[in-house]
């Protein structure tokens, strides 16, 4: 029953969220004020949390997907006894605070994902959903409901309108996902004013035909016990997902409560008075809360602990009965991986076949697929030319589709990029889950949305990104990339890898998979590419390295991928003129950034000329390279050796260049330093 | 009534895309074949074009949204007599021939739209459909139906999963587009096999709840008259879209029908004959046309080119009567700019006030809308932010919603980024519009996979992308872009600008419109910017220009945007420590990268350092600039000016490196070159 210490509880999260906004004079008030019931509802009588330790594996997942709301979460993070101050919430969208302007994960106590671009958060809540049918399918036993949490979301009109969140919520229906609960903040306002004006659709409707339990909410500002009735029922289904649409007012109490005015600016003082006063609190005060408020979540906070210490026990009786489940649910939820894994990884030699780097791949995965329970690989509707299946996989599938079932580690994402990436940011941020997605490179940048969330949150997520280059050949400019490389290559916190071949696509999964605070993309070749006489996973994993070494060298040819065997072949053509040529192979330019100068400079020198060769754009070579041999514009439909022919990326054509370079610096004749040489080396930008 | 002959016609179809995909050992021959009754159908019942004029006006637009089936839509056109020789058949998928392996706007005649990368066509057609309902409002009058076109899409099940088609049929719906058709391939197959492995929503309940109509063929592989039926009655509707969901078999007439071994690869030699010989026709024989269907084409032909002389007609009477606007259509038709549009422009003088580059381009926009009525603006929901709403503008809205009409040319895209770019690439496909739409630029990358296709399709499509850096301050890290210009600068023909101050948003206007064939992204602050004392629109419109000039300088400053007024405070502190500094603008690198060689050396000479300046990843600077100062990973959430002080990226910060590069080289102590000189200059790659 509600009562009046719930209402004085919403007033408060309502005063406080104004005040955190206030303060900051930035931000947004008008979510936080109208979502203030079904937070409080939620937060005090649903979610299993305990608050003196956010790590608690069986926790309920609460991702904020219209992220602009944050001040409501930080409010909820501080009154449910999160290592959220009120000193914090008055340092709200400063620099270096742990409130920054959208909630981040690692920066904030309790926060389980990074929100604020729309449609991010809700595709996260899909696959944290995943991660806990899985784990929960793999771990728990008759009597050992070990893994058991739900997920609930918050989402705007924002998060419905992208296409991302469709995405994902029709793979959510697909797959039956009863752990989640998605609660729809329908307010009908966006920034541009009504949503009248572009949003109109029934969105009931829609997520019905996704499969989902559609329940409603008529009044979710006053009628507490509706809302609490709803999360309940919601709970209770078992067939699928559950999407609760909560009708609110934005800015509830705000003298302009129901209008876009109050969504994105601070409310004017006076307003601020009338509401504080309306509320019955003390309109001069800010950042107050009662007394009773304070007591109320400190007795949930209890009830945490002691779920969390019922938890341990239970687990500690599993570890009794199940001695081998329970060290593997310790190792992966600790993120350790098992001794010697890395031994699965193929190696070659010169003499081994030349080998597409897709297959090259196939062969990886279908290796530590074995050795390491916690890689799960999906494909979107691509898995026959990524390569990404093992014989031996089961789908993730809802066991009553017939093909597969939650202990499945394929999933078929279907023909949604955008989604994948998201819900593989779920999957990390879950825990106990390596998280491995495909595509064509091309295709990553349709999730470029969630992508760059993966290296701004620091999750482990892989894409294995084939049909890298024109060497896809016959589909054409359409599905070629040319600038991708460049774009991923600029993102901070992302190793992007091209492997030239056996040696080095066994290193971009060996450097991916240690480390767990960065996403990798591996682009992969169609084409087979041969092995390289000087390769090893070693050498590779430095990011770059000497592939062919000459003294005194007229030229050095630096490459990556499936352009290095060609520079190779450049290299004994370039011989035959006289010309002695090193060439070196890049995997990743973050990676080979990343060691120390003597080595970088070891590998790419001063004394002669430095040209890249790569299929791609070449902007961005220039901080590597002097010269640089790439594509002008976009590729061509065509057999891939044709179209390699048309741009003359060809031995002869990186030959031709490679001896302009050379002529040319002679006759400059002054010598010539590396471009890793900079003057701001010892600036710590 | 179907007839033999329209049998015979669709069997022709399917033989004639077999052996198109067979000739080039590539491509995909199961839609094409279960789709052959309904394009047939379609071309030859209901489509309304001139194939001997494939540019004439009122066409009808026709978009293959699955791009991949192009064999079906080549064979298509090659019947219809448009400019596709049965020669252009036979080089499907080869190097330099007019039928690569997705369609691509420009290489072949017929060809509306770039599709292939699913979810595009579809959004595309969307973007189509607007501009008719838009052109119509404006140029039709009462007795004179001149642009009364329909807009038809095939499209598969990768496009209905693609989250872009989501929202762009959303606002479809919203925009009760009754001139838009759109036939969904229903065969229940994607390249994972079965579309109950990941993609088992109810679709027609999904378009219902966007308020399409939903008209449903049981059988598209036999039952022509239904097919007819459903068309016919679609044509009909008046309240909105219309899908038709139409059951096909992927692969009919192959023994692979049905299954997903007919979508993307050739059939064998021995299916094909066997098909053949089931369809009547000699096994032997390839690209057989049998003269009943030459003949049937043939008429429907000469029904094309009266229908379009009937339209001529009607457009001469039109001039007549209404010679003003009939100049007008015509003068927009033609893509001819009105004369002195562009004294429109404002432009500013040192003196006038700091102002933000969004207010700018406001300003601009506000001016440009009365000169040029073949401007139409919208946001994806950010209009208060974005400032690209006019006092007098109207809103595109279907007339029943009291919110617009369709003559309106402000439109409300919603939280929608990719189906915006997307529905833009259809505007401007369609010719007499130039479209702009606005977000942040930090969320451009949601509709990564439509700007591409902008460029690669060369279409004037101009993004405001406002709130450009870490400049937006509060916001913080998840909104402020660091990667997105180095993605955009590395994307061909795409122009990225990053104006400075009023001059240069002038001028990355001007540009933008006089580019007709190059899509362009303007990068705006949030914050003031400072008139620059050598700015002129002139001037930027080079991309590139010197804002400060110094005789024997020791070092020049080269920055974008809102770091260029960081730079010329820079330079003032440089001088009170006796070092001499140019500044220097490059508000696009594309266009900068376009001037004379002899020109861009002035600007950035050599004989002294170079040092780039920008709020983003340095990625990409090295091919301008000797050392950079930029973003070595995220922003941060604060005000403005604290974040820039973070970073140092300050005048101080930016005097500290400077002095440090010119030390630096003092040391090194030779000539230094400009980094535009390259070995490979003189070589056309
Ligand atoms: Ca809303
Ligand atoms: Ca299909």
């Amino acid at each position: 029953m509600a009562s009046k210490t719930d209402l004085t509880a919403v007033n408060t999260i309502r005063a406080l969220a104004v005040d955190t906004v206030g303060k900051a004079n930035s931000g947004h008030p008008g979510a936080p004020m109208g979502m203030a019931p079904v937070a409080h509802i939620l937060w005090s009588r649903h979610l299993n949390y305990s608050s003196k330790n956010s790590k608690w594996f069986n926790r309920d997942r609460f991702v904020l997907s219209n992220g602009h709301a944050c001040a409501l979460q930080y409010v909820m993070l501080h009154l449910a006894g999160y290592k959220v101050s009120m000193d914090d919430l008055k340092s709200f969208r400063q620099v270096d605070s742990i409130t920054p302007g959208h909630p981040e994960v690692g920066v904030t106590d309790g926060i389980e994902v990074t929100t604020g671009p729309l449609g991010q958060g809700i595709s996260n809540a899909v696959g944290l959903a995943i991660a806990q049918a899985h784990m929960g399918a793999v771990f728990n036993k008759e009597g050992f409901p070990l893994v058991t949490n739900h997920t609930y979301a918050f989402m705007g009109d924002g998060c419905l309108q992208e296409g991302v969140s469709g995405e994902a919520c029709s793979l959510a229906g697909h797959l039956k996902l009863s752990n989640l609960i998605a609660i729809y903040d329908d307010n009908k306002i966006t920034i541009d004013g009504d949503t009248a004006v572009s949003f109109t659709e029934n969105v009931e409707q829609r997520y019905k035909s996704y499969g989902w339990n559609v329940l409603h909410v008529e009044n979710g500002d006053d009628d507490f016990e509706a809302i609490d009735a709803a999360i309940t029922e919601a709970k209770k289904n078992t067939n699928g997902p559950t999407m609760i649409n909560l009708k609110t007012k934005i800015g509830y109490g705000s003298l302009k409560a129901g209008s876009h005015d109050v969504h994105g600016a601070p409310l004017k003082k006076d307003d601020i008075a009338q509401m504080k006063t309306k509320f019955g609190f003390n309109p001069e005060e800010t950042f107050a809360v009662p007394q009773e408020v304070t007591d109320l979540y400190a007795k949930i906070g209890d009830k945490g602990a002691k779920a969390e210490a019922e938890w341990n026990e239970l687990f500690n009786k599993y570890k009794q009965e199940y001695p081998k489940e329970a060290a593997e649910l310790e190792r992966r939820i600790e993120g350790r991986l098992p001794d010697g894994w890395e031994k699965a990884l193929p190696v070659y030699k010169i003499d081994d076949p030349a080998i597409a780097s897709r297959k090259l791949s196939e062969t990886v995965i279908t290796k530590i697929v074995e050795v390491l329970p916690e890689v799960v690989v999906g494909s979107a509707d691509l898995t026959g030319s990524n390569l990404t299946r093992w014989k031996t996989a089961e789908d993730f599938q809802h066991p009553s589709t017939g093909l597969g079932s939650y202990q499945g580690r394929y999933f078929r994402y279907g023909v949604r990029e955008h989604a994948m990436e998201a819900i593989c940011n779920g999957l990390a941020a879950y825990g106990g889950i390596i998280p491995l997605c495909s595509t064509f490179l091309n295709f990553v940048s349709y999730a470029a949305g969630a992508v760059r969330l993966s290296a701004l949150s620091h999750l482990r997520v892989i894409t294995v990104a084939t049909h890298d280059s024109i060497g896809l050949g016959e589909d054409g400019p359409t599905h070629q990339p040319v600038e991708t490389a460049a774009w991923l290559r600029a993102l901070p916190n992302l190793a992007f890898w091209r492997p030239a071949d056996g040696n080095e696509t066994s290193a971009a999964y060996l450097t991916s998979i240690l480390s767990p605070h960065t996403p990798s993309v591996l682009a992969l070749s169609r084409q087979n590419l041969p092995q390289l006489e000087n390769s090893s996973i070693e050498k590779a994993t430095k990011g770059g390295y000497v592939v062919h070494e000459s003294e005194n060298a007229d030229v050095t040819l630096v490459s990556t991928g499936s352009e290095v065997g060609l520079c190779v072949e450049a290299a004994q053509q370039l011989k035959s003129k006289g010309i002695t040529s090193r060439v070196v192979s890049i995997p990743s330019f973050e990676v080979f950034g990343a060691q120390d100068r003597d080595y970088k400079l070891s590998v790419l020198p001063s004394g002669h000329p430095i040209l890249s060769v790569e299929a791609y754009s070449t902007f961005g070579w220039g901080q590597l390279s002097h010269d640089h041999f790439g594509l002008k514009a976009w590729g061509a439909s065509g057999p891939y050796a044709k179209v390699y022919e048309k741009y003359e990326l060809t031995p002869a054509g990186i030959a031709k260049r490679a001896e302009k370079v050379v002529a040319f610096y002679k006759k400059r004749g002054q010598p010539l330093f590396s471009p890793l040489i900079s003057a701001l080396d010892d600036i710590s930008e």
